[in-house]
C-alpha cells in the first residue's frame, strides 16, 4: 500500500488557508482594478522556445519541462543519449510549465498586437513554478500578482504603483511598510561621477551586495579590481546620502554637478516644471513621481524611501524601481517592480516599453500570519448548523434551512441523526459559530434554540423570527 | 525572429473572458458555500505515483509527466532506451500534472485523516490537464469545480446536489435544463429482472451506447451476445417506463415484482417512512431524495427526471447518479456526479464513501455565449476616464481621480496629454462607460463634463458633486 505524499515544495491548501489567501487576493484585485487593470490569464503550459533564454542559464535550469506525450523516445538516439540530458532535453520535450507572469505577458501582448488597444494595463494573478531547492518560505508552486502598463512613458504609472502599493498594503493592515524607490537614470549618474563608465557591471555586482557584506567588504572588493580609495569614498558619499526624499535628490545633484556628470537629457513635462534637477533624468524623474503623488492627495512620504543603493537584480530596468518590506517582521521583499523598456522584443515587437509590480502571496501570507492579522476564519464557510434529532424532525428543519441560505448564511443541516454530542463537536471543530437546536419539542412549540458556540449562551425564538434575527447580526 | 504561440489545446483569457468566467466561478463558489462546503487547493504537481492507475490504461496515457530536473537523463542506460518509452519513464518523470480533482482530493483525505473532522465537505474549483487530441469544446488544459462530502450516507447530500445543480443554472440563467437522476441500485435490479446477473458489464457497454447507435443497435448486441429476444424486450420495457418521477418508480416496482427479483435490503429511514419501494434500495432512495427536496421546497419537479438508463460510465459509482444537460444549446453534459464507496482505499484508508458532483466551466461559459446570456463586458473594469489636456489640467484631474476610486468606482486619468480623438477611441476601444472631460477653461469654471459614452449625451457638473452624481446611478 503506497502512503501517499506531494511533491517537495508543494502544498495543499486546506479551508482556513485559503480563505485567507482568497482575502489577499481580493484586496489585490479590488486594488488593480480600481486603478483600471484589466485581468490576463495565460495557460500553464507554454512552449519551451518561449521560456528558454528569457531567464539566463541559471532560469533555464529552474524550468520545469513537460515530457511530450505519447511514445516521447521515440526520435532519441543511443548518440542522443550518449550526449546528456542538455542535448535530449529538445527531443523529448517542448513544453513546460509558466516559470513568471511577465514572459507570458509579453508573449500575448506580441501575439495579439493587431487587436490590442494600447496602453495596455493587465493585472494577472496566477502560479508559477521553479525547479528550486525547496526552503522556508521558497516553494516550487507559488503565486505571483503583477500589474504592468505598457505602452505609456507617462510617470502617473509610476506614481500609481506607488498609490497602489500603499492601497494594498494598508488594505491588509499592513503599516508598518517602507517603499524603496531608486532610478536607474542615478545609478547610472552614480557611475559617471566614478568616472566608472563601462565598468558598471563591477560597481553594480559590489552593490547589489552592501546589504550583505557591508561597506567594508564593498570597498575591499573593489580595491581587488582596481578603483581608487578615493573613488570608493565618493561612491560610498553618494550611495549613503541622507535626509528627507527632497534632500537626497538635492545632494545627488550637487554631487553630480560637482563630480562633472553631463546631464543625460531633459523630459519636457519636467523642464516646464521648472525643477531644478532637470538635467539629470533619474532626478528629474524621482521629483516628478514625488509630484504627482502629492497632487493624489498621497499623505505617507515617510514611508516612500529614495535608496540610491537600491539595484534589483533584474537587468531589463531601465527607469524607476521599486521594493517594499514590511518593517515589524523578518521578511525579504514582498512586492517590487520598475520601468523597463523593450519587453517584447525577443517576440518580434521591438519599443514596447511599460512599467509594472508584482506582489508575493505567499510572504504577504506569512508577514500576516506572524502579525496576527488574519481575522480568524473557521474551516468552513458555514454560519450556522442545525442540528439533527431524527428523520422527522430533521426534516422539518428544511424549510429552515432553505430559508437561512436565500438569506445569505450559509447553513448546514447535520446530515444524520448522530449523538448530539458528536454534532456539537463537529460544530466546535469546524468553528461553526451558531449551532440550531431544533428537536421535537421545538417544533411542537414552534420555536428552536439558538446557541452562540463562543459564550455558550442560548435563547429561544420563534421558527419564523430566526432568519431576521440572524440577518441582523 | 521566432514567432510566439501557446501549445495545442490551451488558451489565453484575455479581460472580456476572464471577467465572463469570474462571473461563473462566483455563482458556483457562492452556492458551494451556502450549502456548507470549504474550500481545498491541492498542488498542480502530484507524485506519479498517487496519480499512475487511477484513471485506467487510457487516463496514464494522458496524464501530462513533468520531466525530472537537473540532469534527468543519468540513469538512463542504453538497455533502458532500447526497450522503449514505457520502461523509460520512471527513469526521467516522477511526477505529472493534476488530471482531475477527485483523485488529489482522495490523496488529501487519506493524508489528514487524523485531523480532519467528518463529515468534510469540500469543494474545489482548479485546472486539471489532459493529453487529449484537442477539438471543439475540449482542451488540454481546462477547469473543474467539485463538491464532495466524505464520511456519511445521508440523502440529504444527494438531494442537497440536486438543489446545488438548480441554484447555480439558476443563478446563471440558464433555466432550460435537466437534472437527469438514476440509481445504481436501479440499474442491478433490472439486471437481475432479466437473469442476467454475473453478465452485468454486458449489458451496462450495450446501454450506454444507447444514445449513440438506438434501440435497433443496442437488440442486435446484445442478440448477438447471446441474450434471448424476450430478456431484452423486457429490459427496454424496464429501461423505458415513461410518466412522472412518481410513476416511475412504481412501474418499476411493479417489474422488478413481476421478474421476481429479491430486494436488496432496506434503509431504516425508508422503513420508517412506510414505502411501498421500501425493499429496493435504488427505488427506495430515489423516494427518499424525491421526499428531502419536497420538504426543502424544491419546485423545479418538471426539470429533474429519474431517467433509468442513466449510466455513467466511471464504476466506482455505488448509489445516486446525476447529469445535467443544458436543453436549449447543442451540447454534452454541463454537470455530473454521484456516490461512490471507498474513494481512499488505493491510499490506505478503506471504507470512506461519499457523494460529489462537478460543474464544467468551459462548457458553461460555451452555454452562456451561445444563449447571449453574459452581460456585456468591457476590456477594462475601468467605469470612467478622465481625459487629459496637458500636464498643468492632468494634474488638477488627480484629486478627482483618488476620490473617484476611494468611492469604488474604478477609474483611470489618461495617461498622456495626447490628441482627445486618441482618448476618445480608447475609451471606446476597452469599452469605458464615462468619460470625464476636465480641460484648462473646466477647472477654471470648477466643473467638469460628463459624457456617457453609448448615448453621446454630455452633462455639465461642479467637480464637487461627481462622485456623488456618478455612485447614484
Amino acid at each position: 500500500m503506497q502512503k501517499p505524499s506531494i511533491p517537495k515544495g508543494t502544498r495543499d491548501f486546506g479551508p482556513a488557508q485559503v480563505a485567507r489567501r482568497q482575502h489577499i487576493f481580493n484586496v489585490i484585485r479590488r486594488t488593480f482594478e480600481s486603478f483600471g487593470f484589466a485581468p490576463l490569464e495565460t495557460p500553464t503550459l507554454e512552449n519551451l522556445s518561449v521560456l528558454t533564454g528569457k531567464y539566463g542559464d541559471e532560469g533555464d535550469q529552474l524550468l520545469f519541462k513537460v515530457l511530450n506525450s505519447g511514445d516521447f523516445a521515440k526520435d532519441v538516439t543511443a548518440e542522443d543519449l550518449a550526449s546528456g540530458s542538455k542535448a535530449l532535453l529538445p527531443k523529448v520535450a517542448e513544453k513546460g510549465l509558466r516559470y513568471d507572469l511577465t514572459v507570458p505577458f509579453a508573449r500575448y501582448v506580441a501575439m495579439n498586437r493587431g487587436t490590442l488597444t494600447f496602453p495596455f494595463k493587465r493585472y494577472q494573478m496566477q502560479p508559477v513554478w521553479r525547479a528550486d531547492r525547496p526552503q522556508r518560505g521558497r516553494y516550487r508552486e507559488f503565486y505571483q500578482c503583477d500589474a504592468d502598463v505598457v505602452g505609456t512613458d507617462s510617470l502617473l504609472c509610476e506614481a500609481e504603483i506607488v498609490l497602489m502599493m500603499a492601497q494594498v498594503l494598508g488594505g491588509l493592515g499592513l503599516h508598518d511598510f517602507t517603499i524603496k524607490i531608486n532610478h536607474r537614470g542615478v545609478l547610472r549618474n552614480i557611475y559617471q561621477a566614478l568616472g566608472g563608465e563601462g565598468r558598471e557591471t563591477d560597481l553594480f555586482v559590489a552593490i547589489d551586495k552592501l546589504d550583505k557584506i557591508g561597506r567594508e567588504g564593498v570597498t575591499k572588493e573593489l580595491l581587488e579590481r582596481g578603483f581608487s580609495e578615493l573613488t570608493i569614498d565618493t561612491l560610498f558619499a553618494l550611495l549613503t546620502v541622507e535626509g528627507s526624499y527632497e534632500e537626497k535628490l538635492q545632494r545627488l545633484l550637487a554631487g553630480f554637478v560637482t563630480a562633472g556628470v553631463e546631464p543625460d537629457g531633459t523630459r519636457p513635462s519636467a523642464a516646464e516644471d521648472g525643477q531644478d534637477t532637470a538635467n539629470y533624468r533619474g532626478l528629474t524623474e524621482l521629483a516628478e513621481v514625488r509630484d504627482l503623488l502629492t497632487a493624489s492627495g498621497f499623505k505617507q512620504f515617510d514611508r516612500l524611501e529614495f535608496d540610491p543603493t537600491l539595484a534589483r537584480g533584474l537587468s531589463y530596468y531601465t527607469g524607476c524601481i521599486f521594493e517594499v518590506k514590511i518593517n515589524n517582521v523578518q521578511m525579504g521583499s514582498v512586492s517590487g517592480g520598475g520601468r523597463y523598456d523593450n519587453l517584447t522584443g525577443s517576440f518580434g515587437l521591438p519599443g514596447v516599453s511599460g512599467v509594472g509590480f508584482s506582489f508575493g502571496v505567499d510572504r504577504l501570507y506569512d508577514c500576516l500570519e506572524a502579525l496576527d492579522l488574519f481575522t480568524v476564519t473557521g474551516e468552513t464557510p458555514t454560519r450556522c448548523l442545525i442540528t439533527h434529532f431524527d428523520v422527522a424532525s430533521g426534516r422539518a428543519a428544511l424549510p429552515l434551512l432553505a430559508e437561512l441560505r436565500a438569506a445569505g448564511i450559509p447553513a448546514e443541516l447535520y446530515p444524520d441523526a448522530s449523538k448530539l454530542q458528536k454534532q456539537f463537536k463537529y460544530a466546535d471543530a469546524k468553528g461553526i459559530p451558531l449551532v440550531i437546536i431544533m428537536g421535537p419539542e421545538e417544533i411542537a412549540a414552534g420555536v428552536v434554540k439558538v446557541k452562540i458556540m463562543q459564550t455558550g449562551t442560548e435563547r429561544v425564538l420563534p421558527i419564523g423570527e430566526v432568519v431576521t434575527a440572524l440577518t441582523a447580526e
